[in-house]
């Protein structure tokens, strides 16, 4: 079942607007999760719509938030996202972070009230659609455990990196600190499948290959353990310690929690301005030779290498030409959404 | 065999003196050599010092370099280290980024033309030690392999992270993107073990548990995949790409490749000042409720749940009462450094 880009976007908009968040707001809104789903991420796409309609309706998401800097220097902000959208005010954070990485050559952003951002590497594109390296990172409720742990220590913080190439699109990494994502694990049991035993412990904290105990009963595994952890933890100093964020285990969940209170998440934003520090292009030769290297090593046979990012920049090309083909699990949510407030799905054909 | 900090420094500053390294510098070095070895991180502590100082003889690495500023703006600034020690170039760099966070309240600075800086962590903690925290990254010759690669395509680039705490010692995250360093890989071929078929491929891309073909017939695997693999990326681009220094299959060998030669590894340097962002002392406590919290959680049974770092911090305290318990390996090799260069290595006991 393949949706053009463009009805996506606006049956989004028709439900972000039938909630009650400004036009352009939601206009930004759905941008994000549909570029998201046609990367082929459709974890943090639009299927969430759905729960952040349902955070606004119970009031813990502010439909008519207001981002605003509460404190700020050459190279830096702290942004309070008056508790809206995660995409609202991380937008917002990001746009001010490729401001002071102008004036300045790089800049950091910490952002406080905020919610569930969605796919990290949303923001990071934005500063490399201006010739600069981006960093975008958050923080979440837990889901992982630590090393000598068990139960839910950290949230699986979701780290971005987007770097301009003088190519079509930027390298592209977005990954969480977790062995794999929650979501794998669900997918897994909704399949009555066995997982591999590095991916999940269970309540005592050993190794288990049964997806069901998750999250209840199982913390997922950070990647590398003390390394996955370690960053993980750096995450949360840059994203909630340093920004007055909640922290750990007092960010609410943005989909389980009660719909009427804030979650509270964290999140960081850096941009660092290459034309500041090298010129563009010098960067981009350095850059084009360093690309063609990697692709023209040695591959183990019948194998390609990929930069980050690519496959999912591929995705997003087709999808633009024949429409995003969307997951089941993907269309029923937006089914269920129409359904609560009574929208017109038939633009999608669905 | 157990030997105080200060002999075991003393020792360095008089190789390296003898060696032709002026008196500050060689200072630096030996206290940065002395305290990873105090931190228990021997593979990157004095037991290099006989290869710098080869390199120093045969011209590679200049003896009376004078690291400076090629270019700098508001909170960033790209040095050239005049292809000296790794730890002068990476000292002066690091002092550079605390400066400018201090006036812009984030600094980059990143470097060119330096060599092996040891260990990471040195420079990250210069930082915390300032109140605030600290990255430190570097790039090296490849001896890790990329997703569908095979053969020797990325350095196994390190990356550290001091967090100050309010407690004695910052949090410290010292860390490379393979799933375990060459060292270990080394370490089980001179003990004729195998190794875990998930530490490394053979010449085919294969996954093997024979540690013998490193590092001519086989390479690293990256921690998680294509996660070790786009953050191996990124640590080059803000280390070597955006600074001129060499990038990957460029950088020489400080070890292997010809002694006169340079190696122009690249680095970077990143200081956020805490006190322009947040009262240090509302970061403090928020900072030490988060690891009462993370130590406070359940673990395993008959485990505990460490910091980043806090074993090095403690193997440091104990090594600071009672002298470093130096491995063989390492002692070997400063006998050896001593042979060479007619030292007295009496006052070492050894």
């Amino acid at each position: 079942m393949k949706i053009a880009v463009t009805k996506l976007e606006a049956f989004c908009i028709d439900a972000l607007r039938t909630a009650g968040v400004g036009e352009d707001d939601a206009r930004t809104t759905a941008e994000i999760l549909v570029l998201t789903d046609s990367w082929g991420v459709f974890t943090h796409g639009t299927k969430n719509l759905r729960g952040y309609i349902r955070r606004i309706r119970g009031g813990g998401i502010r439909k008519d938030a207001q981002p605003g800097v509460v404190r700020e220097g050459p190279a830096w902000a702290i942004v309070d996202a008056d508790s809206g959208l995660g995409m609202i005010g991380s937008t917002f954070a990001m746009r001010k972070a490729i401001a002071k990485a102008r004036s300045a050559g790089i800049g950091y952003v910490g952002v406080r009230n905020s919610c569930h951002f969605g796919a990290a590497g949303c923001y990071a594109a934005m500063a490399a659609d201006e010739n600069m390296i981006g960093l975008a990172m958050a923080n979440d409720t837990p889901t992982m455990t630590v090393p000598g742990g068990r139960g839910l220590i950290l949230g699986n913080n979701p780290f971005a990196c987007a770097i301009p190439t003088g190519e079509r699109h930027p390298i592209l990494l977005d990954i969480a600190m977790s062995v794999v994502a929650g979501g794998k694990v669900f997918s897994a049991a909704a399949l009555g499948q066995k997982i591999p035993e590095t991916w999940m412990v269970d309540a005592g904290g050993r190794p288990t290959t049964d997806p069901t105990l998750f999250p209840h009963a199982g913390a997922l595994l950070p990647m590398g353990g003390h390394k996955g952890y370690g960053l993980a933890l750096m995450i949360e100093t840059l994203s909630a310690i340093l920004t007055g964020a909640s922290i750990a285990g007092h960010v609410l969940s943005w989909s389980f929690s009660d719909a009427s209170l804030a979650t509270n998440h964290g999140a960081a934003f850096v941009a660092v301005d290459i034309n500041a520090l090298m010129p563009v292009a010098e960067f981009n030769q350095r850059m084009t030779q360093t690309i063609q290297e990697i692709r023209a090593a040695p591959k183990v046979e019948g194998n390609q290498i990929y930069l980050p990012g690519e496959m999912e920049w591929t995705r997003r090309e087709t999808a633009l030409r024949e429409g995003i083909d969307m997951p089941d699990d993907v269309l029923a949510s937006l089914r269920s959404l129409a359904g609560e407030m009574g929208l017109d799905i038939s633009g999608l054909g669905i």
